[in-house]
């Protein structure tokens, strides 16, 4: 079972043909991004912050130091919607009108549920962890008491979900590429890790760790 | 008056020094994003979308091709969140717990209003155009009566906006530092542009026009 639960909710309208359904896609959206864009409703009103978080299976993990954790019912629970977007293109078409982005996007729709169980807590952190920073939980020092008691972790289901995604060449007029009076193409755009910046505090014998250096794009990864 | 306008719902809780509350921040993170992520309220659960936009002093144009045309109200209004997020780094500390992002992020709150108008319309397209892709406006066929009539652009103002960012090394706690078990610093995020690729029915005799190649990010850009 590979497919997603398309629902009303999450079926976005018009454009349909670029919805994707394939549970892989949606997944690979996720594990590429670093962040997402969390959205609740205040006081009537929609509130959206950028927000970390991970995947493990179906779930998905949040940084409960949001808007979100203020927002918990009494069940411990809040509606949301987890928005990923990953922009690859700028799409140059021969009409100002048809220009546009190629793009891969994931909505999530579901109650966010504060995660009290402590090793459910502990394995989220673990699983938000391997997101940003992958090594770093074997790395660095471990959760203490103190920490654990402070940090919130918000756990949703990847059940309600879509993806929509635009991965192709101008689409234009046959008009406009008869007239060819303009330039078409896609402009490709990457997001890389650049050169690791030491801690001003650091010692200058500490050399940058593998599980950082491997991080660092190299130059055909930027595809110049 | 360069200041923001923080309100109550624009004060993000926690973290209040990371608020920046310069006119010129907000405008610097709009400018150099190139998408934003729309939330609106519909059937009373959040929805956030990617979306385009334009900024043109105080004024933030947005692409109506989204959920939120479908949302307005009898006065041509909806209530809206736009969210704009840079990455910039990822902070690698001593401790698990401390680990975070630099990043960037403008939250803008509102009633966006559908613009009728057809001056200020085709204005709201030469400004959404000039942000996704400056110089398309004057070099691609322009805007067609169809089109124009088929397109919906929304505008809300920068009135009630906050912008957040962290942009510093890794914070340890002096134990951790002292203790020296672990590297510390930023790796750096950057969005590139790689090189222009032609659509596949453009015609050879073509050159990247300089609009686009100009856009292609130096090796130096990368920060390697």
């Amino acid at each position: 079972m590979t497919s997603l639960s398309p629902t009303e909710r999450t079926t976005l309208g018009r454009k349909r043909n670029r919805a994707a359904t394939d549970r892989a896609t949606l997944y690979a959206v996720l594990d590429e991004a670093l962040i997402c864009h969390l959205g609740v409703v205040r006081d009537g009103a929609p509130l959206v912050l950028p927000t970390g978080y991970g995947r493990d299976g179906d779930t998905l993990y949040l940084h409960g130091s949001t808007g979100a954790t203020t927002l918990r019912t009494a069940s411990g629970e809040v509606e949301v919607c987890v928005t990923v977007t990953l922009a690859d293109g700028i799409v140059y078409s021969r009409s100002v009108n048809n220009h546009s982005m190629n793009y891969r996007s994931a909505v999530i729709l579901g109650r966010a549920r504060a995660i009290t169980d402590r090793d459910a807590k502990m394995h989220g952190l673990h699983v938000l962890t391997d997101h940003l920073s992958p090594g770093s939980w074997e790395h660095a020092r471990g959760v203490n008491a103190k920490e654990f008691a402070a940090v919130s972790v918000l756990a949703l289901d990847l059940a309600e979900a879509s993806v929509k995604l635009r991965a192709e060449g101008p689409d234009d007029e046959p008009d406009d590429v008869a007239a060819d009076a303009a330039w078409a193409g896609v402009l490709p755009i990457r997001t890389v890790f650049g050169e690791p910046e030491p801690s001003a505090d650091l010692p200058s014998s500490w050399a940058v760790p593998e599980h950082v250096r491997t991080r660092v794009s190299s130059p055909e990864a930027v595809g110049r």
